[in-house]
């Protein structure tokens, strides 16, 4: 089993750096933040505040390294790993894909690279919010391009499937995309709701019930994180708003017009059926070889298709799809 | 304490018959629907599917009557109000208060009207979800206008209050900006994320975690419902539909020119500690004295400051405000 060196030591790579231990990885890490480092090496870990040094023994020891820094600073870590740990398998778990991969094609064209993109978190950031069992039956995309190194691709997806994740393989641009619909525009959607519910005063905040308690949940995130995620995806969010624009200019049209609303509460209805049923459909199993031409090809069907992987038998992906 | 007839036995008006039964109160109602009215006569509840014969009893009784039919039932049922019991203390439990106000001004100008909404309800709907229970802390609005009786309108708090929930003293247009702002809108932000969501396929559905699910929790309920409310409520919800199109083509604007989106997500969070903040607010006691010359106004300040009233004392309506 590969060493497994991570670098950014907040909520994901803390957790990562704790899961992988705990599966008996050895581990070693570094972070810029001297009080997440000082608590880290409090609870035992090998962690230093000395990137490039982190960096070189990864190197030495060919481990595995997990780039878990925010992504604006993505780009300087890259340059350092180019220079001092340009050939091990990389790996990153930053929530856009399309961006790091261009980072990485500039800065470390050599580097065995896999995006990733565990789907899991919590409103708290920081090691002091870390968990070892932060990953456990979660999502984590794994980047499939046409140029991906299977051989890397399967060391990072060993220790996504160790800690308890399963692998979602897709290219970066289909990534981008489906966190725009899911994740991205639902953040900006409870922001706008938390505005305008707000603006109501405390007469409305003394109303405000369930429908609102909801759309309005994530609204509490750390506003950092959520510009980073969002704003750091804008090729790919950018016509997702245009559609929620357009959704919402056609809602507005008809109530003024006609009255009705009936186009858009029954979509929704039928997005929300399709959503419920998505979580009970019957899966089937499905098995795809690493070492086969078409590959990379399966694997991005496999994704595409909403399927996971959940284990690796020699070459062997076994996964499921509904 | 005066009888409680009530006319449409759905969830609302099932639940505040088994609620005002409970505790002691003579009950008696009627509903069209064949099924609920066999489910409450099982249930040991005197219950007609003849409206205008409950009516006429509630008159004989001088009961005090709740319209509990959807928003486009109650124009007819207020004719035979009109008729029948014009002079009974009336009170509606409809989620859009200016409409109402004015078909009873049209249809039964002699009512001693109160408007009222429970903001309480589940995703269920119909007498087989009915409960006693539904309203226990609930915020319930009841209808200060100029011209409201206000003996008529202690008669509806008292019952309010006995079935557990907290009157909220507002005049329509007020009831009717606050709901589009904290429940239609948010109703309609779902509505939209569900269909986009669901437009990115199994992938979508595969990737969708605690902000889509969040997001799109209440699109999930009933299509009739939720056009009922959101139509009904056309002339105050247009312009909380143009306010949300304005940020959001604001979010869109800067996403594109600066690539920033600190104002929106600046401002939703703000908006989200502001709510987080409401709930766990200082409460300080109001006393408003309903034989008061200004007690209109008193109850509606009460009302627009975010306060409930918990108890009614002889005259005195006794409140908190934070």
């Amino acid at each position: 089993m590969r060493d497994v060196c991570v670098i950014g030591l907040g909520l994901i790579g803390g957790s990562l750096l704790r899961a992988a231990h705990s599966i008996g990885r050895t581990t070693f890490g570094a972070t810029t933040s001297e009080a997440d480092a000082d608590a880290a090496s409090r609870a035992g870990f090998d962690v230093t505040t000395q990137v490039e040094a982190a960096l070189s023994k990864a190197a030495e020891r060919d481990a595995m390294i997990v780039l878990a820094v925010p992504l604006p600073a993505v780009e300087e870590v890259l340059r350092t790993v180019s220079r001092v740990a340009g050939h091990c398998v990389l790996t990153d778990v930053t929530s856009v894909k399309g961006p790091v991969l261009d980072s990485v094609r500039r800065r470390a064209p050599y580097a065995k690279f896999v995006g990733g993109h565990p789907m899991a978190g919590t409103a708290n950031s920081g090691w002091k919010a870390s968990n070892p069992a932060l990953f456990g039956g979660a999502a984590w995309v794994l980047g499939v391009e046409h140029d991906t190194d299977l051989t890397a691709w399967a060391v990072v997806a060993q220790l996504v499937l160790d800690v308890g994740a399963h692998v979602v393989p897709l290219p970066a641009d289909s990534h981008d995309e489906t966190v725009a619909r899911i994740s991205h525009l639902p953040h900006i959607f409870a922001a706008i709701l938390a505005t305008i519910g707000a603006q109501g005063g405390p007469l409305a905040m003394s109303l405000a019930a369930g429908s609102y308690t909801d759309g309005t949940r994530v609204a509490g995130s750390s506003p950092a994180l959520v510009r980073a995620m969002t704003e750091g995806n804008r090729d790919a969010l950018l016509p997702i708003v245009d559609e929620a624009l357009g959704r919402l200019g056609a809602a507005r049209g008809s109530l003024a017009s006609t009255g009705g609303l009936a186009v858009t509460v029954n979509a929704g209805h039928e997005g929300a059926q399709a959503f419920a049923a998505s979580k009970d459909a019957e899966r089937a199993g499905v098995r795809v070889s690493l070492s086969a031409p078409d590959a990379r090809d399966g694997l991005i069907a496999l994704g595409e298709r909403g399927g996971r992987i959940t284990a690796i038998e020699g070459d062997i992906a076994i996964g499921e799809v509904s």
